[in-house]
């Protein structure tokens, strides 16, 4: 890899990009083996350093780094030495200094993942699992290895995402791995849900949900922010849902091939109608399996070093 | 099995309660072995999905099927998606996509085990670990177990439960499996602490502890939910504890083969004064060492199938 | 070893002591090794009782178990049955009846430990990870280990530890153990902030930084609990800072071999510059690292009885 760091999508050339998902495929073969168990990362330390509550997101990484034979050990920063006023950087070097091979941090504030790996850690990989509204590079991952299986490769299809926009990681990680791979992106948002400099990101917009559907290869679902719905830039609820919500009406305009997309989780009746949620066309919930399998894919890339000579080491185990 | 989930003690017919007892006595013998490990469930991922805190029982889960070298991923409902409004569906279906290939649900409200067994859950086992005021299949089977290894089969035993049966899962299990199992239980409450519909279970009821102590082989006092204290139903502390608490005269009262149980945590003082729960003729402590093997026991069965495979393929581990 | 339990510094002998110093040593070792993993506890059960938040230790404790390949199970005690009232005792009971090998317990109050080692717990070892103001054992371990790797074997060697004496269960422990491996302490606090009785301690006191540098080998600065800062006994932060505070020119006053310590988390700019704490000098990031091989030691020499035979009888892995 030409990276030591997974802290953004935008760092990921086409060649590290495609060498994930071919890794991802390797590794989703190991779920249907009796043993779904690999002695890989046997001895290899994965901190999951989550300053915000994300269970989904925690679990997905644990069962990844356990599938790989690594230790894990999760490190809440509520009630830490964190609030006790250290700052992130001893907090790093503490975790470095633990032997902590790899840290996968979620953090309310954008930027604190590439803080994090420009502190010291000179030994340890730093891998964004979602910081403030900048970004949230293994779930574009997912996304696109979901898409890939589905459409074959990216080159040239057709991709929209719909929602807040302005506030979703998510969406940006997504806009800037598909132009990587060569995809169209289109971003579907009220206006005040679009974030100032969209110009300069490699998508074209819209505020139109309608408009985009007849083309559209795949479509993506942004989560709705509750306690944002009040905020003077978001629509009412019943307006957001009737103008940006996806229902079966809207479905049936796709494409035959097109599937539906969601990050997790789902308001159903709000940006998702649950007959859309549980078509056949939704690639929802195997959105959540692959998430394993990139991730496996990320931290064997990422440790996998040593991988080699502890298989050897190890003999058959 | 004849059984995919543990769902209810209810649902147990009496081979399958039997296989369970008889595999946890076998699982019991590995405690005195130098390695208390087994190799069966070695990547096999257990989920503890808990809604409601406890400790005891989570741990008791965890230590289980660590011990059959399974991965075990603790799910805390608290501050995760749920909260924000993920329906128990969803987060079963994410749970399930993510490779569980167990979950242990803890829940505040009754019948939440079967709606997640329901959901779609083709691969994975639910197992109740106690819902709302309704079942604790695992504690009726840690209990029968450890009776029979006093009393011997349970077939005509006398069994006396004491104290809020009205808000007592861990009673309601108990009278379904120990009838299954062939024993006389007699539940003794106050009258407002008997549930609405008593006259149609397995069992006889008493307002007297007193009279139904001399033929009990065991006795076992269910926790008082200090809480629950000052609500109309509930005698108070004083007049409870001299109504329905065990003490040393009571316990004299006993035949002298009978023991005393107690699913913990106890109120010293309170529904057994401090001398009977130390007393040689109480099996409190056993039962959490019962459990664990009963635990072990449930998800060798349930999960076990690919048990014989992982053993031969890995060899000799 | 002389001991089955590690609850006090000042159990251990100057042999016990040595002996934990140079298996961790040895164990440093091991960080440098492909596979960072030791089959030693294999089947074996740690659980970390904390009834503190104290994530560092926690890790630490459960990064030293791991990778001597025990099971760890964390045992946050806010929300368990001890807050619905569950004596210690009963606790201790049902941890060994589940059968844990190990319980490291972190208390706020002092004496908590002992208790616990007291109740029954005849197979189960109990490690004190810090009681109220009392004792921090394996603290001082890593520290003295830290100390002897710079400075050579302690006897007759000058230790200055600085700061709120009063609260700490870092300094009393150090006191302890540095009285027992023959090096000379001096405790520099205000005198509010020395407790009653410090004079039946094995050490020096002053109330002077400056004139104590000197002569020092190695400075250990102590961590300010800035929730007593505003109490009648503490300085202003200002004046503490000033009169206590390890800046540059104190630095430059130490002897040229002398080392800076910090036992974590800092308060960088109040008992300790940034530029103190980062300095070429300062040895508190290699505290953590020694941390892990310390606690390992101590794992290792409670619990490793059957240690020998595990690796034999488990082979080559």
């Amino acid at each position: 890899m030409t990276f030591t760091h997974l802290l953004s999508a935008g760092d990921l050339d086409r060649t590290d990009a495609i060498r994930i998902l071919d890794t991802a495929e390797e590794l989703l073969g190991l779920a249907s083996r009796p043993i779904k168990k690999l002695p890989t990362l046997r001895g290899r330390t994965v901190v999951n350093l989550f300053f915000e509550d994300s269970t989904r997101t925690r679990i997905s990484f644990e069962a990844a780094a356990k599938r790989l034979s690594a230790d894990v050990i999760n490190f809440s920063a509520k009630g830490s030495s964190v609030s006790k006023g250290e700052s992130l950087k001893d907090t790093a070097l503490t975790l470095q200094a633990m032997g902590a091979d790899a840290v996968v941090i979620r953090h309310q504030h954008s930027g604190a993942p590439h803080r994090l790996a420009n502190a010291k850690w000179t030994n340890g990989a730093v891998i964004n699992a979602g910081d403030g509204t900048h970004e949230h590079p293994t779930q574009a991952l997912l996304d696109a290895f979901t898409m890939r299986r589905h459409l074959g490769e990216l080159e040239g299809k057709n991709i929209t995402i719909v929602g807040d926009v302005l506030h979703s990681r998510v969406a940006r990680s997504n806009a800037l791995l598909l132009d990587t791979l060569g995809a169209n992106v289109t971003l579907v948002a009220p206006p005040t849900l679009l974030p100032v400099g969209i110009e300069k990101w490699p998508v074209e917009t819209s505020y139109d949900l309608d408009s985009s559907l007849e083309k559209a290869d795949a479509v993506m679902m942004l989560r709705v922010q509750q306690e944002r719905m009040n905020a003077a830039f978001f629509p009412s609820a019943r307006e957001y849902s009737r103008r940006y919500g996806l229902d079966t009406p809207r479905l049936n305009r796709l494409p035959d091939h097109a599937i539906v997309m969601h990050p997790g989780p789902m308001n159903r009746g709000m940006e998702i109608t649950a007959d859309v949620a549980d078509h056949v066309r939704s690639v929802i919930v195997e959105q959540v399996t692959n998430g394993v399998a990139v991730r496996m894919a990320v931290l064997y890339l990422l440790l996998g070093g040593a991988a080699g000579d502890s298989t050897t080491e190890e003999g058959t185990e």
